[in-house]
């Protein structure tokens, strides 16, 4: 049963599906453009769970490119386009000790040459700036249990901060809608459609020795025909591509978010002398990849772990957060560095999946034959949606290279696998 | 319960894994080295239901490398160390169109410029030397339905050929065993044990504060402590590895294999020029990646097609062929190019898997932690098996190369991931 035709189908209303949708549309206005979503609205698989930090600050050149361009198209959207994505440029704070410092000199030294705005600061003006951070644990058997490196320097990066992930979706969603596409949420996506480019109507086809193409979708309420479909369903994506025979390039893993709104943080936000907001900057302790940052809108505080070997791949579609894991893992790194948040519950946690790609860490462009997939942004999709989205526009096209928001240009099969070329990233959190 | 103690356990009794397991014990004579698998024999799992036809043909320069010296070091194996692998040197033709060989020119002249030897065949020297073979199907409907190519010329590999994967495999375990290994079949790994470095005998190890390593596996007889576990289960690696969230960089596709005795076929073996044998070499045809070699131990033929687009990833424990595979998809194609093969049907067929990296089709031997993973090898791991269990041991040693058969060196880091440096392999079959 065909349920509909259409030029251009996007599958998942994530952000970067979202992203990509306004971009195709945008360059091809005389095209048919639907998204389709199994959820109720947009973002509303891991986007909107995002803690929403971004930053410019990578170690691959190609990461750099493609966030530091969306942000400024960020800053565009709320500044001349009327969107408020709740932008936050609050800075990123690395807090590190001098070993990790010593290992990172190098990446650093190459992020600041290419322009990125950081400063190193040294310990005494840190302790200057935030009040309650304890730098030192020399004598403290628990820190020394816990492993924990001393505050010997932070990087501060200027160009980084925090969106509303849930906001910079619907607002690529409006300006898609606005330039005419089409959105049909509550429609699950079952298969990739896959045919004979020359149909010979024989039971069995296709057949290994006929051409074939992606030719839409199987949906819970009948099929959709596209020329071209787009596969943006982050971790899921597995489920579509697996069947015919595509690879998707990443492992889904858990992360998770607490969120805290207590009178006992408000040191946290009496900072002086990284930003605007005289608050703390996101800031990532020297110390297994705990990051938090204000969320000044609610007037709280999102934490989140970068965690790694030991914690499990896997797709899940309702991922928990787990309070244990906040009490019993971060919490006892977390209150040594910032004792303010002693016996501070959580008020909120919930938790999603990254789309892990680990052989680079970057997001993949790729496709043949009636298929575009877009994925495997390894938990700095939002950061990098407007790039990407042109990409993946201009691979339709057809076009050797995209022009980012800026004016800067990006070669389409860079991020594709055939011709890859980027640098692996080593700047992960 | 702790079943047994040792210094390397290597988990799969494949080739990759017993290859690795004797380079292990041959380098580290002290060391206890335990091979376990769930299956009662070596091989069991999907290396002996390949092909095992080998090439030292590939684009990729580390592939060469690979390939090429396990080549000889199986013929040493063979000559010098007393092991019947039924290696037979028949060669590799593979068949081209005019346009096919032009846009693999490049590839085959940098092939020929390392050193391989190859021949380019023209047309009317081919059907001299394969009666048989029909080259063009003007006029013929049927074949342009199938949308065959021509055949304008062959080129010819002579280092290249066909082994009996269960011989080679069984070699190894004998080498392994005669250097003092032991191996424990019947003994299913259901995970790997993961604890921190520092144990606290706090519940809830390993927190996320923990620096963490694998201390070795749970087995369905008991855990198994080691110093050292080396997870070579191909296909099955994801079992292990995911939920420790390490990547195992490969997904799963099944490939089958059809067997052939019928005395239609016997011209095959009337074949001039290619070999000592007399034969047809291990013969791809310029349609749908269909290949078939004799297999002289046995008067057989065996069939094999590297399908792509539109058949699935995915583990399957007891993955079957399907005799509707041969009939509808390989033999009409098959059966034009030689018409030999008319209304012969397969008297065997079986099935296995590939572990396939869709990133570069080459294998990974990474690690981290106590843990060793090699795996990945895309379908080429038997005529590779040689090098990357060198290469297995000489990251166990710590080393930065390995000394490959012939003293041939490989830099070990280029197969690992976080400094991986191989050249994408073109040349895939």
């Amino acid at each position: 049963m065909i349920q509909m035709e259409c030029d251009i189908l996007v599958v998942g209303a994530g952000v970067l599906g979202l992203s990509s949708a306004y971009y195709l549309k945008k360059g091809n206005p005389e095209k048919s453009v639907v998204v389709v979503d199994r959820l109720g609205g947009p973002g509303q698989g891991n986007s909107a769970k995002s803690e929403g930090g971004y930053r410019n600050l990578f170690t691959s050149e190609s990461n750099y490119l493609l966030a530091d361009s969306t942000i400024d198209f960020m800053h565009h959207m709320e500044d001349d386009m009327g969107h408020d994505l709740k932008l936050s440029e609050m800075g990123y704070l690395f807090l590190y000790s001098e070993e990790q410092y010593a290992r990172y000199r190098g990446a650093l030294k190459r992020i600041e040459e290419r322009g990125s705005e950081t400063r190193i600061i040294g310990k005494e003006e840190l302790k200057g700036m935030i009040p309650g951070l304890v730098t030192d644990f020399e004598g403290d058997e628990e820190a020394e249990l816990l492993g924990l490196e001393p505050v010997d320097m932070g990087v501060f990066g200027a160009k980084c901060g925090g969106v509303d992930a849930d906001a910079l979706v619907r607002a690529y969603e409006s300006e898609f809608l606005k330039a005419g596409g089409e959105t049909r949420y509550g429609t699950e996506v079952e298969e990739l459609i896959i045919k004979p480019v020359e149909e010979l109507e024989i039971p069995g086809e296709p057949f290994v020795w006929q051409d074939v193409h992606i030719t839409g979708v199987k949906t819970s309420k009948g099929d959709i025909e596209a020329e071209t479909t787009v596969v943006a369903t982050g971790v899921w994506s597995e489920k579509l591509l697996d069947p015919v025979g595509l690879d998707s390039y990443m492992r889904p893993k858990k992360r998770q978010i607490f969120a805290f709104k207590d009178s006992r943080l408000s040191s946290l936000l009496e900072v002086k002398g990284f930003n605007s907001y005289g608050a703390i900057p996101l800031t990532i302790l020297p110390k297994a990849a705990i990051l938090f940052r204000p969320e000044f809108s609610e007037g709280t505080f999102w934490l989140a772990c970068a965690d790694d070997l030991g914690r499990a791949f896997g797709l899940e579609d309702e991922p928990e957060a787990e309070e244990d894991y906040y009490t019993n893992n971060v919490y006892h790194v977390l209150v040594k560095y910032f004792p303010c948040f002693e016996d501070v519950r959580p008020v909120n946690m919930w938790a999603g999946q990254y789309a892990i790609n680990s052989f680079d860490s970057l997001p993949v462009v790729t496709g043949e034959e009636g298929l575009i997939y877009v994925g495997a942004a390894s938990g700095s999709g939002i950061m990098k949606c407007d790039a990407i989205g042109r990409i993946v526009a201009a691979k339709y096209a057809g076009e050797e290279g995209a022009e980012l928001y800026g004016g800067r240009r990006f070669k389409v099969a860079d991020l594709g696998i055939s011709e890859r070329n980027v640098e692996r990233e080593t700047l992960i959190i």
